[in-house]
């Protein structure tokens, strides 16, 4: 390792911590730029000598570090791919070192605007400057530097996740092996923008909301998340996947109340979802971290020109998508590869065919576990890592 | 007419009412009976003189009597049909009497949730009953039996207009000659109570709201009712047509803002419905219009057996679907046809191909148009009206 205060590679808890940009604040694409700051991440494995089996794994909007945990610190459920991270798994805890940081501009430990602004000595609220996938991803690379990892072996992630892996290709070829963004994006689509609007909108309008000053007032926009978690987590599934797990059954009756309880259990189940992820969020975070991945256009970055953010490219890609996804469709992640294949990268393309919508990449999916796998395992060869 | 205060056909402003139920209440499928109640409609074009030229234009969630007026009483736009009825039109009222009334529950004059309850003096807010698509049609049935009309000549309407005129062939098929229900479905998904849910709920999350008795408090659920809209708003269009109507582009600016104002033109779009919509819509209505579409399954009132709706029918039906209509997509307008074919009715589909979404069946469609105005004319020689 570098410096600092990390220098054993077992899990702690509840995250590892390590303190960045107080020397040099790390410039942000919006011009200001943020220091010292917080990065907390969770470890699992071990680096091997020569270190190059090391395995960044990128969270999605409302994910965190905690991938492989058996109990969540908040909510207590296991760690959000704990089907594909562990001993003997696709991505295997025994042969890799695997490491999940939270975002910046996230709400589990790394700086985000309900932190405490060094400056002020008040939470940052909507004094956060606003924040890019490109700055998560120069916060990680500013991590992945403190550990004395100069290539990492894979990075991977789904979603947001998935925008973070391809940041990471483009900025940092030489740092990135391989790179399995799995069901994304190489920009949000104008749908996704007005989805994530609706959700700000919701959070804006709770009065308790308070000009992202709440913390000031003893309260938190709770109704205005709920709503906003409510919106998002339907594009997260398919019509097929709720017509499956729900239909129009009833919730706990026999008959329709001819009322505005939630009759349907589909109105439970998406109550449900609201009310327990104020409970996990903040809702500046939510802002934020929807405004970053609205921003993203790796083609914009490169005069237009997606094929140009991996010219001369030696990372071995794998994209996948999900057939039912109609958040990151097929054909946004088919724009990936026809890109990469333009600049002939090693890039293998998979849709997995399932019913569950953009919320596969979370779910037990054997073909993409077997798709992931594979590619691992031959990535591994051609490192020397088999 | 059989009787009241309508005895024209020209039209008149804002809107023709009749008072209806004052001496028998009209019963509704909660239980409980309504009366008296008004229903506002307008109507174009002249009742021939034997009665058999009226055609019913049912209206969608937020739609209203204004069908083919120049302009809109409140917001001053043109009726939502006005590209479809009128002198040469498909739906032509040179030929045609056409009868468009505001739903029972609605807020443009038909009784609903705004208006005084005789019973108490104040408005009926949420004691106002839960009503039905049924609801909906009775009310309507006994507009028409006011205006002395036996059978209408064609019932048509999109989405929720859609379940209306199904409704009105299942339950009185010998006053329906031809029905065409456009984009619909003859039940609510589970993803369109998903959707209805998150709107319910942005309404009731806002303080404004009350309960339901806001205007005791001189206030409107403004903030909520505007977030519902938005997020229905997107589930009217396709992926594609908000690409191509705004893609990434920015509004009125060149380079992104880094923070939360709508730098993109799909939000400032966004936030443009949301706002127009709560000066001409009560947030009360919403709540109950959505509700009415959700407890829409057609086939639950015939144990669960669609084709039983329609067994023995004279009707001649024509089922439009468009594309890219995600809200009520072909699959489910292609269960009506199913259903129809089982008890041998007369039936036409027609799926139109268009990118604009659901929100197709209000824009200039010709496709739409042509098969619309075939089916219009063949059915009118069969009746006699060519």
């Amino acid at each position: 390792m570098n410096s600092g205060a990390t220098d054993t590679v077992t899990n702690n808890w509840p995250s590892r911590r390590v303190t960045l940009g107080a020397e040099t604040p790390m410039p942000l694409d919006c011009g200001v730029a943020i220091g010292p700051f917080t990065v907390a991440y969770q470890t699992y494995g071990s680096l091997n000598a020569d270190r190059s089996n090391a395995i960044l794994i990128t969270h999605a909007l409302t994910g965190d570090q905690y991938v492989a945990d058996e109990a969540h610190p908040v909510s207590g459920r296991p760690g959000w791919w704990n089907m594909l991270v562990g001993p003997g798994l696709p991505i295997d805890t025994d042969r890799f070192f695997v490491i999940c940081a939270n975002v910046l501009g996230g709400c589990l430990g790394t700086t985000g605007p309900k932190d405490i602004d060094p400056n002020t000595g008040k939470p940052y609220g909507l004094s956060f400057p606003v924040i890019t996938i490109g700055d998560m991803v120069r916060a990680q690379k500013m991590l992945i530097d403190h550990l004395g990892i100069e290539q990492l072996f894979l990075v991977t992630g789904g979603s947001m996740g998935a925008m973070q892996a391809l940041e990471w290709a483009a900025r940092y070829p030489d740092a990135v092996f391989a790179a399995a963004p799995i069901a994304g994006a190489a920009r949000h689509s104008a749908q996704n923008i007005a989805f994530h609007e609706v959700g700000r909108q919701a959070i804006m309008a709770d009065p308790d909301w308070h000009g992202g000053d709440y913390f000031s007032h003893n309260v938190v926009p709770s109704r205005g998340l709920s709503v906003a978690r409510m919106a998002a987590h339907i594009t997260y599934l398919s019509e097929a996947a709720l017509h499956r797990k729900f239909g129009r059954r009833l919730q706990n009756r026999d008959a329709l109340t001819y009322g505005f309880d939630a009759d349907f259990q589909v109105e439970s189940y998406l109550r449900h979802q609201g009310s327990t992820f104020v409970d996990r969020f903040d809702a500046n975070s939510y802002l934020y971290i929807t405004r970053a991945m609205d921003y993203f256009d790796l083609a914009a970055e490169h005069d237009g020109n997606l094929a140009a953010a991996f010219a001369g490219t030696k990372t071995r890609f794998c994209i996948v998508s999900f057939s039912s996804d109609w958040l990151f469709p097929t054909s946004e992640n088919r724009d990936i590869v026809h890109a990469l294949n333009a600049v002939a990268a090693s890039v293998s393309f998979v849709e997995v065919d399932s019913d569950k919508g953009h919320d596969a990449f979370l779910l037990d999916e054997p073909g993409f576990f077997e798709v992931l796998a594979g590619f691992i395992n031959g990535c591994a060869k051609h490192r020397g890592l088999a």
